[in-house]
């Protein structure tokens, strides 16, 4: 059973661009570092409607036990710790099977 | 730029299992409908996570004029006004530009 990790966040007023657009060059090093990860997109809303979340995230994995493996891996919990929480305001997500 | 969108949902305490699947049998008749979708995946979340959303989709297209025809789109209104919103609890979307 594939999963599809789905994920959305929003930002503290105060988040600079800085801190988010880090968030995408710390999250797109992961793939190369978790190779359980078998597809990922991730990025800032485009401002294409408003009311939108500020952050998108979609990674896929081919199986339950690989998408754990990334949940808890040291380097996304870095990421997690290190860029995300710092400015998190909202955090929504959702796996699918596949 | 395409375009890759993501919503989450969450449902009313009394929707009802019935309700539920029958989002996701109407939303993947939508890509037969709307020949702008160009890749579509969506369903209940699978539990696997505490406090998860109830339900992801993801939907890419290769322009923002294709996801604006999608948005739209008669029987993508119609899915909404007649599968979502009754049982919608909360919504939270996402564009990303890929």
């Amino acid at each position: 059973m594939a999963i599809r990790h789905i994920v959305t966040f929003t930002f503290v007023e105060d988040a600079t661009d800085e801190q988010k657009n880090a968030i995408t060059t710390a999250l797109k090093g992961l793939p190369e570092l978790i190779p359980e990860i078998k597809a990922f997109t991730c990025g800032l809303d485009a401002g294409l409607s408003p009311g939108n979340a500020q952050y998108g995230l979609v990674a896929d994995f081919e199986n339950e036990a690989d998408f754990r493996t990334y949940a808890k891996h040291p380097e996304h919990q870095k990421v997690i710790a290190e860029n995300i929480k710092p400015i998190l305001a909202t955090r929504v997500a959702v796996q699918l099977s596949l």
